[in-house]
């Protein structure tokens, strides 16, 4: 399946009258793909009102940029090239030093293309589901070699070696492993301290398929768990099912946070919960919709997002489970499939 | 070999009243952990001109920050926390729309940190060698699996999972691998295309060592070369030891280009080198000083930076040759020590 970029820039083109503005700059890199379809470190896209759009990258991409379906120049100062008084700029993405250098006349816009992102058409979903799939088969392919003496850096290469041997474009983030103690730490970055007979250990991984990302974790146990480990694995499982089952299109954002989160709560440990309970993913790692206690919007339909709670007990230990779904009329479809049982290794 | 952040914090402190500013807001990530050695996704650091400075981070970082040798506190909401009128701020970094929220009274800056992070102590230097030693021994470990059959997209593979069990962070950047027609593309990104005898096969890649970064490229032919392959390898290796050559402390960014450029020039090949001859290695995988025809300034002591001239015929394919070195008083010290002959495999 491919993707219909003349559809999305004319979508982009049919808000423009509603922000004040005749023409918006694009500048932020992945809304630039999404527009076009080109993947550049330097690009912008100019979408007009009219529908017209023209797509400037400098000589390092102009190749790429002409087999495209979209006008295209060779600049080396691409937003120089394209902005002019009047013309609609991505204030989140744009710096200061370019706002600057590029004259009077801009209108700095809030997010225009983005809250188009959050909801995707099959094709996207295809993609993610493949990055997940990928995801999903790392984790079993390694899972018989995780043992006690192995590192956490050791543990996160293997992931991540089994991702790219599988097809992924590359991980689709830092993948973070963290085992006993350092389970307290919700972004461990992995160490070489080895694992041990008794630790919980946590995986937080995914993989990147032609731009999109899956995100997936989970914690297993190395040998037999302790009681206040089993109880612990337990509560987060029940809090992640309680927000996966809140996942239904026009549910608020808050609302699904909070049917995970009062189960936490409900247990004491609200205050080891300090952390959304999930984000929107697709051509970025972390994107619109954010769930949170004080995130506002309601989710739609076909909005792949992450719900990810997670207990964490400083000096002890912790447990986060983590699954990619896409939002759906008739209830979420899970594109992460990796058991959610503690597993005991 | 450890980091002085102190000693970092104060050299900006003593450059601000120069700004007109009793403080710089830093936000740039790279420039927060330069100065106090947080690696995160969102914190800000204050430096006043008196020399006081305070970090500000969120609940994923701050247990970290408390652990550095400056005063921390937490917040959400980062640079909010510590913008007040007649701050400076980094304008290449900020968005507009943090700008724009922050308020009245920011003093838009050009860089400040930056001019700094290009001359490296010799704890950097320390990690940008070790991460070159990384990035030649997996040249060297991947090289005698080099063969016709093997894909574009496998031999990428190999060359990160190498660098990875090397010890490796991560890729310093997305590795190219370019065969045949495809070196003529100079930031190819890798595919299915099966490496083929007849090839030239360019690589340029590099390993991430505690933070710091490594770039190296080769090509090598697979079986014996055409003339034509051995007249433009010969060409750029030519022109590659000139601009070698050419980088002492005091030279011009452009001096050094043209050492290399009219190297190509002269034997007819001009049109056929359109970027930069190299970049600056550090904290980032481009960073200050650029070489290039239309780039300003002098190289100081002790800068990492690459050596990267190119010839690409369209249609045809391509030689590139990349070192990493650091400008020294007595002539360039070499990281990268992969040869330059042309590998024959």
């Amino acid at each position: 399946m491919t993707f219909d970029y003349p559809a999305r820039r004319a979508r982009v083109a049919g808000l423009l009258p509603a922000h004040g503005v005749h023409a918006l700059l694009v500048t932020s890199p992945v809304n630039v793909r999404y527009l076009t379809g080109l993947a550049s470190s330097n690009a912008a896209v100019l979408v007009r009102a009219d529908g017209g759009a023209l797509l400037v990258t400098d000589n390092r991409y102009i190749e790429a940029a002409r087999a495209l379906d979209v006008p295209s120049e060779e600049a080396a100062d691409v937003a120089g090239r394209l902005a002019e008084p009047g013309t609609g700029i991505e204030a989140a993405s744009m710096s200061v030093a370019a706002y600057q250098r590029l004259g009077e006349g801009l209108v700095p816009l809030g997010p225009v293309v983005e809250p188009l992102r959050a909801v995707k058409d099959e094709a996207e979903l295809d993609r993610i589901r493949t990055a997940c799939e990928i995801t999903d088969q790392a984790f079993t392919d390694v899972c018989p070699a995780i043992a006690p003496g192995m590192t956490e850096r050791e543990l996160a290469r293997l992931l991540e070696s089994r991702m790219a041997e599988l097809g992924a474009d590359k991980p689709a983030f830092d993948t973070i492993v963290a085992a006993g103690e350092n389970g307290a730490v919700p972004h461990h970055a992995p160490t070489s301290r080895e694992l041990r007979a008794g630790d919980l250990v946590t995986m937080d991984f995914g993989a990147r398929y032609d731009g999109y990302h899956a995100d997936m974790t989970r914690t297993v146990s190395l040998g037999a768990p302790a009681a206040w480990q089993r109880e612990l694995y337990d509560l987060v499982a029940a809090a992640q099912r309680a927000g996966r089952h809140a996942l239904v299109p026009g549910a608020t954002a808050r609302e699904v946070d909070t049917a995970a989160r009062s189960v936490i709560a409900e247990a004491g440990h609200g205050g080891h919960f300090r952390h959304g309970l999930g984000h929107g993913v697709g051509l970025e790692i972390h994107e619109e919709p954010f769930l949170g206690p004080a995130r506002t919007g309601r989710l739609e339909d076909r909005v792949p997002i992450t719900v990810e709670p997670g207990v964490y007990l400083p000096g002890r230990g912790g447990v986060r489970i983590e699954d990619t779904l896409v939002t759906r009329e008739g209830g979420p479809e899970l594109f992460t499939k990796t058991t959610k049982e503690l597993l005991v290794l």
